[in-house]
C-alpha cells in the first residue's frame, strides 16, 4: 500500500522558504503570486491492511517525519 | 485562488533522502515499510482566472519550482 502524507508548517509559523520562493516567483514575473508556503511530500510503501496502516501513518508521523511543535500533517492512503 | 504543487524526483532518480527515512523508520520499530520517497509540496496563493492560472502555474513550475531534468510536477487548483 502507498500512504501519501503531506507535512505543512502551521498557519501560525513564519515561513522564510515560502517567502523566498514567492519573492523569486515576483522577480521573474509572477506578479500575481500573493503568498506561498513549502511543506513536504512524502510516499510510504508498506505493508499491512487499511485499518493497521492509517495507525500506524499516525504514528510515523508523529515520530519521525513530522515536527508537531510547528508542522502538521495529513495523509491519503492509496493503493 | 491556491494552487497546491506536487514536486517528485522521477521514478529513475536515486532518492537517498528517502532510503533515509526509510531506514529511520525501520530502525523505530516500523518494519512493514518497503520504500519512502520525498518530494516538495508548494501553495501558491494568487490572482487571476482558473484557466490563467492553470497556464502560470504550469510556468511557474518549468522556471522555478521544479528542475525538469530530474523531477516532475502535478498541481490541484483549489478555492
Amino acid at each position: 500500500m502507498t500512504a501519501k502524507i503531506y507535512v505543512t508548517l502551521k498557519k501560525s509559523v513564519l515561513d522564510p522558504q515560502g517567502q523566498a520562493v514567492a519573492r523569486s516567483l515576483g522577480r521573474l514575473g509572477f506578479a500575481e503570486v500573493q503568498d506561498a508556503r513549502i511543506g513536504k511530500y512524502i510516499e510510504v510503501k508498506l505493508d499491512g491492511t487499511r485499518a493497521d496502516v492509517r495507525d500506524r501513518i499516525e504514528r510515523m508521523c508523529r515520530d519521525l517525519l513530522a515536527n508537531t511543535v510547528i508542522e502538521e500533517y495529513r495523509y491519503e492512503l492509496g493503493e
